[in-house]
């Protein structure tokens, strides 16, 4: 018979969350450890693996896991490594890490790894809104702007693992914002939540309209601020989600104009400004399409619950392990 | 044994010409039609089913091929079919043409169809300069601005088989020129052979550069006419080629982000510039390009000789016919 479950790890900056998962993409237990608390790579994947074992042996059985998939910043699924990985304490600039092999010793287990918007994008596919689509794009809208190509049902790698990396294209080309990736204009530098905030800074300095936003002191505004103060009907922070949107729209259309996929899912904490952002977006998307598109290509929300959907994405990494 | 040729045919506004090939990709005889006399498409492709049996049965036998691969504009390889081809009298606005079963019932023979630049891109993989790649992606430089994208050694058709549209993503955001589909800004608007000389007469308009270009009527200035200007030293038409690579090469930096192929192949008349439009090319690329790729992406220009690459490019989506 085959092994009935998988387990997934979303590793962040700060902690490391575990979940054994079944085929139907139920988390069946779960736990999270720290990922800062080390930096000492070997250290780190010790811990982890005896956090695993300790979570799958307390009800289930290790011999019943069938592999282990994992989402992490700067991994590559090719090469099974994490490298050069800024928010990672133990992984840091110029350290390349044979993660898969390293963790694999020690757990007896096959692990295969993924970067974190890819690991969304499998799960979206495995438990989520898109089931059974084998073209798709999924964004995700957090802190930073990150994406996973889903082309012919597969994860696009591209020839060195790194593909997907449309939070960087560029869409403001004079005077375009300083992103953090080192260059400027990117999408990511306006579509993110930290984006949304420097829209925000932005607007209250170069306009004089009345809004909720201005009783905040300016440098401590966020994407949340931002949303509540829409809620209310605050005429400039509607202005902000539509510039938003507008942005992030007008970049889907050219991504369609790549891979001309069946949908477009929107993941992350963005999304829950729901129509906010939504009818900005598919308004851009449509306008800035080729004419055969125009009102063809589905945007939706995640429907993974945020909390789950981490896991869920690096654990569907594992279904095709033996 | 496996038959050994298969023919190509290159299907376009005039003419549409036809080659066998055998598997090194020599053509080893050709022929050419016409495709603009007559608007019945039953009355064409039986032409061009005739001209087909009578290239082969010449010299070799028809049941030596394998099958017949066609380039075509609006073709779509999923479902065989042309859709709205503008260019092609028989396929006008509003006609869909089941091409390929309607030809295969004909020549007795397997057919396949994709578009012409991702032929071109077929062409580069089995017998060009792409041989052994598994992701690169063709940039067609001809009237337009065409692409094929090749993921894991196959071309990326997405959801509806229109995968590939890169000529159509927007690079000027802000009163972009106007493009024959319909939108604004779009990189074939600039990076094309028009969009060369519609560069060269804004250019002439609103500076007052001495230039040999002035010489010639300015309706009348083609890309050939910049090039000549720019091979004998003439400042205006040098950064007009400037121009023109700097805006195709930020857009390629997009492409990079999207798909991370290993190469950019470069084909169609414009390529005949040379160091004129790749200099610009590769420098707008690296300086768009995040940190990661700088100076590892290929820029390539094709090798297939520009009179058989659209015959050889369309006989390769033979190959796999039995």
């Amino acid at each position: 018979m085959e092994k009935p479950y998988v387990v997934g790890i979303d590793i962040g900056g700060q902690t490391a969350k575990i979940g054994l998962v079944d085929a139907r993409g139920s988390v069946l237990t779960q736990t999270a450890i720290r990922s800062d608390d080390t930096s000492d790579p070997n250290e780190f994947i010790h811990n982890l693996s005896e956090a695993v074992k300790k979570l799958v042996n307390k009800e289930y059985s290790m011999s019943d896991v069938r592999g282990i998939g994992i989402g992490a910043p700067n991994a590559n699924f090719y090469k099974g490594t994490i490298e050069n990985a800024p928010n990672l304490k133990w992984a840091g600039h110029g350290v390349i890490l044979n993660f898969t092999d390293m963790m694999s010793a020690e757990v007896g287990l096959p692990v295969r790894i993924t970067n974190d918007a890819n690991a969304a994008a499998m799960g979206e596919m495995a438990y989520g809104v898109a089931r059974g689509m084998k073209n798709f794009i999924m964004i995700t809208l957090g802190t930073g702007v990150g994406s996973g190509i889903i082309v012919n049902g597969e994860l696009l790698y591209g020839h060195d693992g790194f593909a997907g990396e449309l939070g960087h294209v560029t869409m403001v080309r004079n005077n375009g914002r300083q992103c953090g990736c080192g260059k400027t204009g990117c999408l990511e530098a306006y579509a993110s939540a930290t984006g949304v905030a420097r829209t925000a800074r932005e607007q209250l300095e170069t306009t004089d309209k009345p809004s909720l936003l201005r009783q905040i002191p300016a440098e401590t505004i966020s994407s949340k601020d931002v949303f509540d103060a829409a809620s209310q009907g605050d005429e400039l922070a509607l202005d902000i989600f539509k510039f938003t949107g507008h942005m992030l729209g007008a970049a889907l259309a050219d991504f369609v104009a790549f891979s001309s996929p069946e949908a477009i899912v929107l993941f992350g904490g963005l999304t829950r400004s729901g129509d906010l952002i939504m009818n900005p977006v598919v308004e851009a998307l449509n306008d800035n399409v080729m004419p055969q598109w125009k009102g063809k290509i589905k945007v939706l929300f995640s429907t993974l619950k945020e909390s789950d959907a981490a896991i869920l994405g690096a654990s569907a990494l594992a279904w095709d392990l033996n």
